[in-house]
This record gives C-alpha cells, sequence and structure tokens, in this order.
C-alpha cells in the first residue's frame, strides 16, 4: 500500500511518500511545498491546490493521511494553515483518493509508543523505521513521513491502541 | 461593477451579486450555497469549490468581497469555516477574479454608520440600500450581500472612512 502523508500548511506543505508491506515500510519520496509569505494567500492557496494535485498524479497513492490541526500556538497562523488544510483536502477529494487524519498525539503514540514525546525522537523514530541513513529533512516533510507511517502502523494493526484514523475529516 | 459577496462556512456558504453604478446598488441574485452536517469534509468542500466555480460562470462578478473571520465563539466551527475560505478564495483565484476581504466591524461600518451595529439592524440596511420589498433571506445571503454593499461603498469612496478592505487576503 502506497501511502502519502501530509502535514499541511500554507507557507510550507509537508509530504511524504511511503510503500508499506505487511511491517516493513520503505520510503519512496518526501518534500516540501513552499510559498512565499509576501504573495497574497490566494495565489498561495492555488500553487499548493496545484502542485499537491501534481504529487497526487506522480506518485499515485492508494490514501492521503493527514495531520489534524490544533491552534494551541498561534491563532493567526492556524486560520491561514486551515485555509491551505482547505485546498488540500480538496485535492485529494478531486483525485478520489481517500483520506485520514491523526492527531499529533495519535501520530506521536504510534511512531514512539509515547503520546507526549518530543518532535526530536519522532524525527528519530521516522528515520529508524524507514530505514534512512540521516533524518529526513526539512523537518516538515519528516513529519509528514511521520504521518504516512502512523496510517500504515494503524491500518495495519502492528498496534494495539484505541481508536483509528478518523476517515475523511468529519470535523 | 458587479460584486459577489461572500459569507464564508462549511454548512452553510452565502452569496450575494448586486451591480452598483456610483451610489445606486441593485441586487443581482442572492443565495446561500448548503452542505450536510453528516457528510464527509472531502465531499462537503468540493461541492463549496464546485457550486461556487459555477456561481461565479454564471453571475461574471468583476470582483469578489468576502468576510474576514473572527474566531471569538467556537473554534471547531473556526477551523471548518477557514477550510471551507480556503477553497472558496481558491475558486476566486481560478477563474482570475480580484478578491478584497473586509472584518465584520469594516461591514457594520459600511453599512450602518456603526461598527458595533446588530446583525437586525445590518440586515434592515442590507433591504434598504437594495431598495428590497423584504429582508433578504436567509440571513447568510443578506450577510453576503452585506459585504458586497460594504465594498461598493468602500471602492467608490462614498464612505470617508479610514482603511480599506484588503486585498486578496494576505492573512
Amino acid at each position: 500500500m502506497r501511502i502519502l502523508g501530509i502535514d499541511p500548511g500554507v507557507a510550507t506543505v509537508g509530504f511524504g511518500v511511503i510503500e508499506s508491506s505487511g511491517s516493513n515500510l520503505k520510503m519512496v519520496r518526501c518534500g516540501v511545498i513552499t510559498t512565499p509569505a509576501k504573495q497574497r494567500l490566494a495565489l498561495r492557496l492555488s500553487r499548493i491546490y496545484t502542485d499537491m494535485s501534481e504529487i497526487i498524479d506522480m506518485f499515485k497513492p492508494d490514501c492521503i493521511a493527514i495531520e489534524e490541526l490544533f491552534f494551541n500556538t498561534n491563532l493567526t497562523t492556524g486560520i491561514a494553515v486551515a485555509h491551505g488544510r482547505g485546498v488540500i483536502i480538496l485535492a485529494g477529494e478531486n483525485k478520489d483518493i481517500p483520506m485520514y487524519e491523526y492527531t499529533p498525539l495519535q501520530i506521536k503514540q504510534a511512531l514512539t509508543g509515547y503520546g507526549r514525546a518530543e518532535k526530536r525522537q519522532v524525527m528519530d523514530m521516522v528515520k529508524r523505521q524507514l530505514n534512512l541513513s540521516q533524518k529526513a529533512k526539512p523537518d516538515d516533510a519528516s513529519d509528514a513521513l511521520a504521518v504516512a507511517i502512523c496510517h500504515a502502523r494503524y491500518s495495519s494493526s502492528l498496534l494495539n491502541i484505541e481508536g483509528n484514523g478518523t476517515e475523511c475529516f468529519t470535523i
């Protein structure tokens, strides 16, 4: 199963594609879509939508896993990120790819076994579980891979954790 | 000048089309796009994007005016609304229509001369300024007409108020 993981945003959208076969995981590609802060939002959203559509066409994932939003820091940034997340979800829907969302807690739990793990620990586990020679860069790409791994673990039931990714964003 | 005003949302998106010629304003059409609460968000966003694109094709506005988001009540609803607003902005951008955003305060000020006016007063002014025989219904359609009127007033400089709609959403 090929999974496209997404760390949503407006300035930077992380994406990570993995191939999962049982407990075996392999990275296919990871990277980021970036948009200039000074560009008007409409243009940035258009770029994100177009690039995300191209990524889906290029890697043909069987499903998409995307991180849920939490507004615990900057509300203004959070609003912009939610705009970006909207067009990302639209891109997935228009390509007819099943989507699943996971909370940061679920992702940390799936990667490290501990829901309050540090960001650094999660990045270490991404490297280890994908057998990478070094940490995935930039951070947003690593975060996207973490979401993809999380979905692989939950969907293959390797983890005995209650709860599952909420299908298709019934916020 | 033909203006499409939008009251963003996910459950209900209000739209209102007006024709402005100097100080003279005329309603062309108003209405709402609604999506079922039980439907998954991806499908709701897709519906909003498609319907908004059709509305733009049908009424061929010269510009779009959309309300800014404020999260003063329900944060969860606010996040969903920001998702919806993202795909609305994308629809406008993909049709290459200039967009302007206004805060609720700017809209109230433009309609009633008082930034803290009640919702009811704004609806009364929409009816009066567009010479409608009765209040525009539903409320979200009336709110969308208010945004369109606000843009007409600001852009024709009939109001001597400081500040202007922020072009194209540089959040």
